[in-house]
């Protein structure tokens, strides 16, 4: 018998539709779960959470949730609520993280706080928060619990990493990928890991999903990064620059400065602290990126890991839940070309 | 055998001593997990978290948990976990309750969002909030959990509700005692019900502790709202005319804004606009609120309360726990006079 091996880049154009098809019909019922349990005798809840939660997003770490409760085979219907859980901590994160970045516009629509103010932001995306804890509580499972509740305190110690490291050019890569970990993967692979749970799974596939979620979010965020470098408006509802006139840290800008000389790098240092926002300005970030291959390589940064992502799931039999996992994340790396 | 009553406002001087003896060596042991969980690598967390936990609060709560345990004779230390648990709760929404009102000061001293900024006041109180259910999933009690976890959707829920009635001269009484209830009352009665859960005690030992934990809630809660428009400056860290100057709804508002003619209601309607800050504004609201009666009226609603919170523990044996829980509610209701 011959190994199987998936390398990546082999999709020619690769979709996430498989993964929408494979999770569409568990999908209706998540989200009836969440537009359920967002409810509230307190209007402005369900009409803030409503507008972010109903607001384009792709819903992707309870799709995660979803498809890999269908990897396993899983026969039961605890993964719902609990992929709901998921996607409440991640919007309560993402109510949060606008107020902390003043941000306006999130998937190319106002954000929360610019239309209910800081306030109502923060305390929504808390009561999100709690009621996501009071529905792993109904699932019952300890384990789960800790799964996620861990994943949660990782999530908000991340986030202050990152505001502590916000506008510092000597970052590194190595504390950017800690924090990317903290922030975004941590979710994923919480989301995934779950599913294992659920459905009483031995530790190694517990294992193996949680680098599937952990490798693919890393993978997600470092092409999120690369993109604000090279697309057009309105790819995935960011515009390109929008992290640079933002000073963001992000690998594209660590390694072209890393890679840059002194002049290249009393650019950036000028650009992170949100001095070099003009069109020109972003113009010649581009081409300081481009030319230190900083977004070429941001991109091999990303395959590596999307690379690891798919190797992860070869325990599993082959599967039409497998392939859509493993074209998922072709997509997330095929994203920026 | 003769009943056992104990009248409100028979202790001539009461003091909250009693409690904080009673409780001490256990403190000790709570305060320990306080220090010890709220470390992490990221140096800004213990020292943001630390200056609020730090900061010369009373420790109200985790003592009420360790009181109620004593009370059941509890020989167990489970509730030292806990009653940290409850404690990171209350500072998270400290913090974020002082980013919603963008206040300056806390206990006397300048709050974590003056000092370190909003985001980071938001992201930390995250944090405490995720450690907080990391550290209930280590005690394993799902019952523990369900009560905690709803507590903090009521809290966020009641934060909520009363951001929207904000500057609302017409929110009544009924809606006022709502929100306290959620915001104040709810933490209270879930941090002495769940020493009875770790106690293993029947479920109308739970109720009547929750009963003890809520009424004295609100009637701490409504004492505090009466000492801004009698006490001097720095009772309980406050100063007099601080929630008059900031157009707090409280009950001394809404009582003398109910019994008010035209001309006290047309004060009350721009005050709470924010619009009647300076030292004669308050000068005149103190009169009105004496005047109505608002003040007396609100600290008779408070020894309602404190009643109820008293008689709730009439079927718990007599000991020094229970003669300390008593002590306390007469503290707590005796403090604006």
């Amino acid at each position: 018998m011959n190994a199987t091996i998936h390398r990546i880049g082999r999709d020619a154009e690769p979709s996430l539709d498989p993964l929408i098809a494979l999770v569409a019909a568990d999908m209706n019922l998540v989200n009836q779960v969440i537009l359920d349990r967002m409810q509230s005798q307190i209007p402005l809840i369900p009409e803030l959470a409503g507008h972010l939660i109903a607001g384009g997003g792709k819903r992707m770490r309870p799709m995660l949730t979803v498809a890999s409760a269908k990897l396993l085979g899983y026969p039961g219907n605890r993964h719902h609520k609990l992929a709901a859980t998921v996607e409440f901590i991640h919007t309560a994160t993402l109510l949060h993280d606008d107020v902390v970045d003043g941000s306006d516009l999130r998937r190319g629509k106002r954000t929360a706080n610019l239309i209910w103010g800081n306030p109502a932001s923060v305390l929504v995306g808390d009561f999100l928060f709690s009621r996501s804890f009071e529905l792993m509580v109904e699932d019952g499972s300890l384990k789960v619990l800790k799964i996620l509740s861990n994943a949660s305190a990782v999530i908000a110690e991340g986030e202050v990493n990152q505001l502590t490291a916000a506008r510092r050019i000597d970052l590194g890569e190595e504390r950017y990928l800690e924090i990317i970990n903290a922030k975004t993967a941590a979710l994923f692979a919480a989301a995934c890991r779950i599913a294992a749970v659920v459905a009483e799974r031995p530790e190694a596939e517990e294992a193996a999903l949680d680098a599937y979620g952990r490798n693919l979010g890393i993978a997600f965020q470092l092409v999120d990064d690369a993109i604000d470098y090279v697309s057009d408006a309105g790819t995935m509802g960011k515009d390109a620059g929008d992290d640079f006139r933002e000073g963001k840290m992000t690998l594209p800008v660590i390694l072209a400065y890393s890679r840059g000389n002194d002049e290249d790098r009393a650019f950036w240092k000028e650009a992170v602290l949100g001095r070099r926002v003009s069109d020109a300005d972003f113009a010649h970030a581009v081409s300081l990126v481009q030319s230190s291959r900083a977004v070429d390589d941001t991109l091999a940064r990303a395959r590596h890991y999307g690379q690891r992502a798919i190797d992860s799931l070869g325990m599993f039999p082959g599967s039409a839940a497998k392939d859509a996992m493993i074209e998922a994340v072709e997509f997330a790396v095929a994203r920026a070309y």
